[in-house]
């Protein structure tokens, strides 16, 4: 049978990863694929260097991406390059060229998605993307096809390799962020910048692809409330265990009658979740919906052969389905285009949650009060506080309250008010819970 | 576009969750199917009882089973009556009939699953069976399609949901095996003649279809080696637990050096592990594979709409992908047919692993000499030992041994020998041990 043959732009981590596996694997890929899968022609900024990865003189190795996009013996792009001006020219023009493709560009799909999607629409070709969320695990595959059945209800997911190592860390070590951040550096689970990992953006654009499909709506990256954990404090952590809770940065996406939700910050959640206890640079992908009930997939999320297994997945998919007709294969976001609704994401204000509220207020009597009173008259009732003995040397304490379910906005309100006592001193900590549970 | 017309066999559990999710979800599925997924005829050997389920006169309710599957209009036979002889026939029938076949039934594909696969291969239809294997979970699916760059190198699934709640409540409970069953079949958890289950006999048809798919060999159910948790008792869970173990029913397929292994049985596994804490009745799968690394799969095993779930799945799959070529869509078992060797299962005694041994001893000098020097001459190596005291009003007690890796062909010979040793009393405890990592 006749082969795919496929261009690589990139011969980076994710390059270089998908090179290694596909040849080593070839034999058992071509097996299940029913035809054999061939780089053909990569593209890479450096020639000299590509060449020292790619040993392999039958493969033609250009510095001109767009000549590999264009090239008339080429079947399927794989988009590996990152970033989203060029990738998205490039992805574009194979489109055009009625090429299918691969992406692992969580960004270039969360930004630039519904225009991909649509050329791609017209022209009756494939676009894959697989190793966008959560790499090793087939979370597209496990909500646009083996979920099909149900009506999704929500999705909780630890999508983001680097910061789950730095929680984990400072969880175990008892660790400030700082300290866990360099480990994480040193170990190589983050950036030297680190800024889209740890302020959840990455996250977000994952969350974003994510609650596109088990929705129903389009992809509002924009939309999607988003808080990191650099401003997380160890202390939190703590009080968090001591109430049988861990705090994971969690992508949440959710529909309630109020509307859909989508939303990326750090989560108390149960410590007997098997959630909780997804640790070091795991992911996690919690989905709740009507039929199966709570179904869990847990993996690598990061990492050169781990987003090449996606790829090659979604190269041999393209194999075994690009002959199927245009109209019904599996949708690019699950549902045809047509039926896709053009529901906005709610505000943050507009949600609901149970909340972990920890006020560091001056010991002495009315405080509680006047914090009770504030908490009364917005209607939020308090499942469980907690104060702590002030210190010998101090006049100050730790007050945690934990609320039942309750809307954001009143949680705002109700933290400016208490925010203006003068028997509070400085900010409060505001961190959402989900029980996980319904 | 033109509706899926199918046809239902059987209206029980599964049956009736298939009906009632389909209908309650239809708008969701068409627009993800890109067309309508009706059930137009549905078989029931009590009809009246099957109209009190089957609200819609539309449909058509008919005693007999091969009625439907010869029905011209029907275009999918979807087969949950059970059972390894009418289905069978019902399912070659329909395959006869150039129909496209969603079964959730694993003894039938177990025992008669190349005959099928081989029968729809000639016709050129779709035979899907998601929920043949942990029902809510996509396993299949990311067995066949998400992981299908990798070699898988190992299995390790928890695919019994009723012996994985009577393993859950021996352990929190400390009850015993025949108490834990009871409180089973009180909830609905096991039924009246719980064998299938308990013996292990579910959970190997289910590791038979998985192996074959990870591995791309046949279906070899009567290979597999199969022991069930009757024999199961609470003071082994208890010495697992102080040793940092938990003990499950674990389906295990391993591709080694020496071949390719498939067997069932009560495993210790580290407690930290998260397979180890999928408790109750739910399923866990942890796969290994040379790319993705270790991902894992959690969900219920089994359920009227969580069984739903698959099969609706498996129904947008055929609306989606079976007007592709059928030498290429998805094959059965994950490799082509000509790609699929021919290589035997090993027989238990060729397996490797570390063993847990419980023997009974008198307490007098010498004993432990006797044991470890059976253990040395066949080249077992100790990894940890444990003795109890006797208790005040006993002369024996228990010693527990851990070995090292070894080929079971050397335990089963030790165990032998140290059972004829005039100081152990009784049978030795053996039962086999995975880290899941390597």
């Amino acid at each position: 049978m006749k082969s795919i043959k496929v261009g690589l732009l990139g011969i980076g981590t994710v390059g270089s990863g998908t090179y290694a596996v596909l040849k080593r694997n070839q034999d058992l890929i071509s097996g299940r694929a029913g035809r054999r899968i061939d780089i053909v022609m990569v593209a890479a900024r450096n020639v000299a260097r590509a060449r020292t990865i790619i040993n392999d003189s039958a493969i033609e190795v250009v510095a001109d991406a767009m000549a590999v996009v264009n090239h008339p013996d080429i079947d399927v792009v794989v988009e590996v390059i990152g970033g989203c001006t060029l990738a998205r020219e490039l992805v574009l023009q194979a489109i055009a060229k009625g090429k299918h493709v691969v992406t692992a560009n969580k960004a270039l799909l969360a930004m630039h998605g519904a225009e991909i999607f649509a050329a791609a629409e017209k022209q009756g070709v494939m676009v894959a993307f697989e190793g966008a969320v959560a790499v090793s695990i087939p979370i597209i595959k496990a909500l646009r096809e083996g979920l099909a059945g149900n009506r999704i209800e929500w999705i909780a997911g630890i999508i983001n390799g680097t910061t789950n190592f730095i929680l984990s860390e400072m969880r175990d070590r008892g660790c400030s962020f700082d300290d866990a951040l360099h480990e994480a550096q040193r170990l190589g689970y983050a950036e030297a910048d680190p800024s889209f990992d740890i302020e959840g953006i990455d996250a977000a654009h994952k969350l974003a692809i994510m609650a596109a499909i088990a929705f129903g709506c389009h992809i509002q990256f924009d939309k999607i409330h988003v808080e990191g954990i650099r401003q997380l404090q160890g202390v939190d952590i703590a009080y968090a265990e001591s109430m049988g809770y861990r705090i994971k940065l969690l992508g949440i996406a959710k529909r309630t009658s109020a509307g859909i939700e989508a939303h990326v910050h750090p989560t108390l959640i149960p410590a007997k979740r098997l959630l909780a206890n997804v640790d070091g640079s795991m992911n996690g992908i919690m989905v709740k919906s009507d039929a199966a009930g709570v179904t869990m997939y847990y993996g690598a999320g990061a990492g050169s052969e781990q987003t090449a297994s996606a790829v090659i997945a979604d190269l041999v998919d393209i194999a075994r389905v690009a002959s199927a007709d245009p109209t019904h294969r599996v949708p690019y976001l699950g549902f045809r285009s047509n039926a896709i609704s053009a529901t906005a994401l709610l505000p943050i204000t507009d949600i609901s949650a149970s909340y972990y509220l920890r006020l560091r207020v001056a010991d002495q009597l009315g405080v509680l009060a006047d914090v009770t009173a504030i908490l009364a008259e917005l209607g939020i009732s308090i499942e469980a506080m907690m104060q702590k003995e002030p210190a010998a040397d101090e006049q100050q304490t730790d007050i945690i309250i934990v609320t039942h379910h309750t809307k954001e906005q009143h949680i705002q309100t109700a933290v400016a008010a208490i925010e203006g006592l003068p028997t509070v001193t400085g900010k409060l900590v505001m961190l959402r819970m989900e029980n996980l549970l319904d």
